[in-house]
């Protein structure tokens, strides 16, 4: 075993769009597992909008990475030792390692994983955080009904196809909005949209809208929402009553600083978003997957049949080295992936 | 019988806050009821912010008033004649009469009233539909639970007074936001909020945020929001993670025109308002009580007795006769009314 191991840490705080000299490869020693902790090499990490949101030093569900703090994340990887029963060398394992090629971590933090069950990877993505994210808020929020109308962006993301896929199982019509050609036709013909939007062949918010409610003829049910911006704006306007939207994120407006800005929300103000609310008697609830992991075997216990029998299909986006991670993550924030981002590390 | 009647209709539509010249009073014959409908003699209409709501001619959840036609509301009376069994001349009766001395309704809209149960004029009020709101809010949407926090604004309304007294009698800490010393004294002394912060005396949503921070010392829980503006600017930032927020009004911004503006709340932009929903987990709804009469038995059961043995109290502001009716309306919308905005027409 080798006794250095390498890390990405946060070098400064992005003011905007992160660029790369916000972030630091490191050389690090290789760290000793302590009581109750097991030492893992990491094969693959995992890259999420989330972790923009922790690079900024603003009041929010988790801690901010502190300045010169390894940048976190979920990864999975095999164990190198163990000073727990329960793990053992050798042992596949999902965990919150961060962007490094080794970590020590509490193996309470860590769960099993069996290879034989599904490709280790699918655990950063269809498997885990990100599909149990499209799953819970669907059916705890979403509440959806056969016979209505979903519409969610990102729709090629590991969270928008598992929420197009489950809303398609479910009997709804499922739109689905993306970024370029391209991967609109991998929303309808691999993850069974009915119709995608390309949002950049709409740039305004009119034209989208336009473009949306050829789409959704009967109006929208359910808007799942992850990216905020002008497809919120031009969503919203197409709610039917007792409308309901999950909100896991709000990725066009995570670059936007203070979020005091309107970026790319031009007409979305505060009072023109509560009024909607209001007259459409909507139902909106803001979440983060983080506080329901005790539904997490449930979420398995469905789902994981589902992708076995190809019900719900998906696709991963392998990006080979960690010193590749921040470019990888900066096309992530802008739409440059296709699939769950995934970083090989090892 | 008289064989004239006096109404109030719709002139022409407000630009912003409405005026004398948006309303004229008409003297009209006397209506004949048709089938199924009563004639009733008004004694007291009803004023409500939502009325302002009607006057424009955007989408919203009900018809915009038509030029030239009656103001609508909801009032009390007795019944001159009638063309339906279960209603007698003399009866009283609440139902959908409009800014008038007298009209004829659809007998299925109306609701027979037993003055002497409680005094006829809490059915536009305490027992109507302005406490079946604050009733229906609470619980649904704000499920709260004891200990926690819960903030309101109009508190001496007869919204906001409901909503306070049904928190402490769950065993809540309420406080209530007013304009002007007499209301507040009025909310705490009357309506028994723990506090109750005067919004004119901290006109800066920072000024105002300051004041309620104070008192709420543990955060906010249910923020019941009937106002909009910069009271929910102001408490959005104090909102306690997995929060609820029942939406019912937005009287602040009913006069902003298309709400495109920021009227009155100039910090609180789309992003900054959808990010809140999101980081602090917030639950946000948004109704109308018209979607929910199926549930007003239930209310009347449950708050008619707390109103006889004196848990719960009203107030109501009575303007005489139905000319003065408009500048009743354009009072109650700069809060200078004190207590639920009655009219006696008769």
């Amino acid at each position: 075993m080798t006794s250095k191991m390498q890390q990405i840490v946060l070098a400064s705080r992005p003011d905007g769009a992160p660029g790369h000299d916000n972030f630091r490869l490191e050389s690090a020693d290789m760290p000793t597992p302590g009581d109750g902790e097991i030492l893992v090499e990491v094969s693959h990490m995992s890259l999420d909008p989330y972790m923009r949101g922790r690079m900024d030093d603003a009041k929010s569900y988790a801690a901010p990475v502190p300045i010169g703090g390894k940048m976190e994340g979920g990864s999975v990887g095999r164990v190198l030792a163990s000073n727990v029963a329960n793990f053992a060398e050798g042992d596949h394992v999902f965990g919150p390692f961060g962007w490094a090629t080794h970590s020590v971590a509490d193996a309470r933090m860590c769960r099993k994983l069996d290879p034989t069950q599904a490709p280790v990877t699918t655990a950063l993505g269809v498997l885990g955080m990100p599909g149990f994210t499209g799953w819970w808020g669907l059916n705890e929020y979403g509440r959806p009904k056969q016979g209505e109308t979903l519409a969610v962006a990102a729709a090629t993301g590991p969270v928008g196809s598992m929420v197009g896929q489950l809303a398609k199982a479910k009997g709804l019509r499922a739109v689905g909005i993306a970024g370029g050609a391209e991967k609109c036709t991998l929303a309808t013909d691999t993850f069974g949209f009915d119709a995608c939007i390309d949002h950049r062949a709409h740039a305004t918010v009119n034209d989208l809208r336009g473009a949306l409610k050829d789409a959704c003829p009967d109006g929208i049910d359910i808007y799942f929402e992850n990216v905020g911006g002008k497809v919120l704006e031009a969503s919203l306007s197409l709610m039917n009553p007792f409308g309901r939207i999950p909100v896991c994120g709000m990725i066009a407006w995570y670059n936007a600083g203070g979020l005091g800005a309107d970026a790319n929300g031009e007409g979305l103000t505060g009072p023109k978003l509560w009024r909607t609310i209001l007259v459409n008697f909507l139902s909106v609830n803001g979440f983060i997957i983080a506080n329901h992991w005790d539904r997490f075997p449930d979420f398995v216990r469905e789902v994981a049949p589902m992708i076995a029998d190809g019900r719900v299909k998906y696709q991963e986006d392998i990006t080979e080295g960690l010193e590749n991670a921040p470019q990888a993550f900066m096309d992530l924030l802008t739409g440059g992936n296709h699939g769950k981002a995934i970083v090989k590390v090892n």
